[in-house]
């Protein structure tokens, strides 16, 4: 392990997540909130480049850095960018304890969106701004992450996500870097930008507008109401953010590619067929299993639609309490929670591509099954998959599985019922935020004793990293020193 | 596709079933049961036999077989098997309808044990014993099961269950497989025979000893009584019957090893120190979730040690009310209930070497995560695993996955909640038993619709194959003729 260049580049990040810090101080002189707010995150905002200054003081000798340092970094710096963004939150004594305040920026930062505020409506500005802007900020977190730890020759490797990097030097990396991950943030932020000025037009207040357009960019879903969504009482905004939460549940290279007029790429591309093919059954199995709960059937499709999307892109806003809902669209539900959107966009869980791999290997293997001497070779967007790759998806499905069932004991023990607790690791693991039961929309993360909310935050980031960071980043033998 | 041969052999398996079913008959003689019993029994097993005896009048020109040929008469035998058994419990009137003495058989031969007998005391000897019964000529067909489709060459093959078999003439696997499968049926039978001897030295009435020693062979657990071990408030019979439950988990080829004095192959086994393992740590924190619940901690000893044994073995009798534990205790049996027993037992489930294999995958993956341009081998036994066979073992995992939430979407619309719904389809699938919630140990299945019972009955069957047999039996393409 580098540990310098460890050092370095997450002090690097934090030294960003400082100055952004600023932000927040300017919507609260903006809208002449209390001085003890702007106080507390005013000093927390010095406080944390002071302390990235120090990291950053001394730049590292060895450049060189290998999977195992990016992974680390990556997982240190949601952890301490968490850390410090909890901070203000105490000092403005809005939440209760450094814990649930911890809680509740590690879901902003991971874009998950569950929250143990029991009214956000009492919430400071700046507070509200801060905690839409961490979904933001983690959004382009995860692009960059997604960038950095991916070979960039071969686009169709993104759904593995996988840390393919055999010891490319830092300067190879940054200067790699750049020119993608400006062309990526450039169409991250104008898509963002849009749907502010859409949801602007259908008569959102602005303030509203900017916090749930970035909560829909990082598909985090902070809600600045206690009703979430329901409380505009609107078809058009939901409908807006239904869409939007869709197109940010999309791969961006994808974007990328319009760009580049290279359509065929766009449309052809198979994971994004799988995509709305999920989102297309859920809806319609949803819709019959209400058939008869709802009256106004053009109101259950807006419900329904919306709930989808939500859930799919792992954004978690709510229009409707689906808590509510029979078992089946329950059960239909916790599996989209599981498999969330495209790889490659900011959305949590397993990844289309990984399911839509899980199934090829199935039949693959059902084939193989009825004759033996037979093996036949799994493509994915036309191109065969090798056994290394495949092997590490049976590697990560087993990982999401044990890191699943640990989260899932450790919340049985304070979970009233099993629903509960399942859809409680569900939604925070795969970053969507509300969960069903004592979890549902119309409630929170409140209730959970310290200890869960630590390991939650713990599950909401190690889920946003796909796990091997922070594995890796709690194996001690990680850090022996190279 | 043979179907000559399929329709052959299968008539060959029918007709021992027809054969077998006049065993009950001398039951019910001996305990000069009604008339109107015998003469179900009788005229059941008399079709049976004539059926059979159509079906292999012609013997088949061709007697080339292959994997395929041999997966669909496995799951073929067993679905016309339960058929047929079915029919003397709805001629008997003790069973109200044909569907659910369907499931009531198949859950005996698929050695399940799940019941939707309401109140089995009520119930004649002779179907009492005819249920137990098809526990041990279940248990039987498993074990020639596993024996002919295995490559027996390689006896660490065991755990793949794979169907290896590029094309041995009929003939061949007939002669290959009387000499073992006689060896292994004489280890089954005596230590069924055993057992019988140790519970009625320990007080427990012939008949019962009788039923009892065959469902724990068969890791079947229908109970004759409604509340099962429980009644015979007994110490020694519950201590006996959870060893014995434990031993019949173990794979009978180590037994086999044991004859021939192999006892370092036996004591090195791999897969039997995992299984051991696992039952000592879900012994250990059940007991520790419990011990504020119990005061008499002996009696919580026992209960737990029967119940963790009855449930990874996928026997499923029960001593204790498991459905009060707390929601950890819950969980804890659910995995145990995936993960059943060894490979190469009568035992249902993920089987112990599997979930060991994912274990070590998911070792390997994260050392790979760490250092990329490693490829680390996973070894099983001191044996090192093939790609292919890695491939297989995630073709089975997902397709585990696959028929889990597919059962589990269909059963989720009768299901008051989400844990009665999850479990109905872990303790049917697994070949368990009884489950949580309103499947209990104190409950039973009768209140599901016909439609779901059904559904069920061929849940048990695929769970029982290990998959593939049923699948490739209901994919058309299988069929085509050669």
């Amino acid at each position: 392990m580098n540990r310098s260049i460890v050092r370095y580049l997450v002090g690097r990040i934090l030294l960003l997540v400082g100055i952004l810090m600023f932000l927040p101080i300017a919507v609260g002189l903006l809208y002449q909130e209390r001085g003890q707010i702007l106080f507390a995150y005013g000093s927390v905002a010095f406080a944390c480049c002071f302390f990235s200054l120090l990291l950053v003081w001394r730049k590292p000798q060895n450049t060189r850095f290998y999977a195992k340092e990016g992974l680390v970094i990556c997982s240190l710096s949601w952890i301490l960018a968490s850390l410090f963004g909890a901070i203000p939150l105490v000092l403005t004594h809005e939440y209760p304890n450094f814990i649930d305040a911890f809680f509740e920026i590690s879901s902003g930062f991971t874009t998950t969106g569950a929250t143990v505020a029991t009214n956000v409506e009492i919430l400071s500005k700046t507070t509200l701004f801060w905690r839409s802007f961490t979904h933001l900020i983690g959004g382009m977190g995860v692009l960059v992450f997604v960038l950095a730890l991916l070979p960039k020759s071969d686009p169709d490797n993104v759904y593995m996500m996988k840390a393919e990097m055999p010891g490319p030097s830092f300067g190879k990396i940054l200067s790699g870097l750049k020119g993608t991950a400006r062309m990526l943030y450039a169409i991250y932020l104008i898509m963002t930008l849009v749907l502010f000025v859409l949801l602007v037009i259908a008569k959102m207040p602005v303030f509203d507008a900017i916090c749930h357009a970035m909560g829909t960019a990082g598909t985090g879903g902070f809600g600045i109401k206690n009703s979430s969504i329901l409380w505009y009482n609107s078809s058009s905004i939901n409908l807006i953010l239904s869409v939007g939460m869709l197109v940010f549940g999309i791969n961006f290279n994808l974007y990328y590619f319009l760009l580049l007029r290279k359509f065929k790429d766009f449309f052809q591309d198979e994971e994004l067929h799988w995509y709305l093919g999920i989102v297309a059954i859920a809806f319609i199995l949803i819709c019959l299993n209400l058939w008869s709960v709802y009256k106004n059937k053009a109101q259950m499709a807006i419900d329904v639609f919306f709930s989808v999307s939500s859930i799919i892109t792992t954004t978690g806003y709510s229009t409707a309490d689906f808590a509510a809902w029979p078992l089946f669209s329950h059960i239909i539900l916790l599996l989209l929670m599981m498999v969330g959107a495209m790889a490659g966009s900011t959305a949590g869980g397993l990844k289309v591509s990984r399911v839509t791999m899980f199934g090829k290997v199935l039949r693959a293997e059902m084939l193989h099954q009825r004759e033996p001497a037979r093996i036949i070779p799994i493509r994915f967007n036309r191109k065969t998959i090798s056994s290394t790759l495949i092997r590490s998806l049976f590697g990560y499905f087993v990982a999401y599985a044990f890191v699943f069932i640990t989260l899932l004991l450790i919340v049985s023990f304070e979970s009233p019922d099993f629903i509960t607790a399942f859809s409680t690791v569900a939604a925070t693991f795969n970053n969507i935020g509300p969960g069903l039961g004592a979890v549902g929309p119309t409630a929170n993360y409140a209730w959970l004793s310290p200890y869960a909310k630590l390991v939650l935050s713990l599950g909401m980031i190690t889920g946003r990293l796909e796990i091997w960071p922070v594995i890796i980043l709690f194996s001690w033998r990680s850090w022996k020193k190279t």
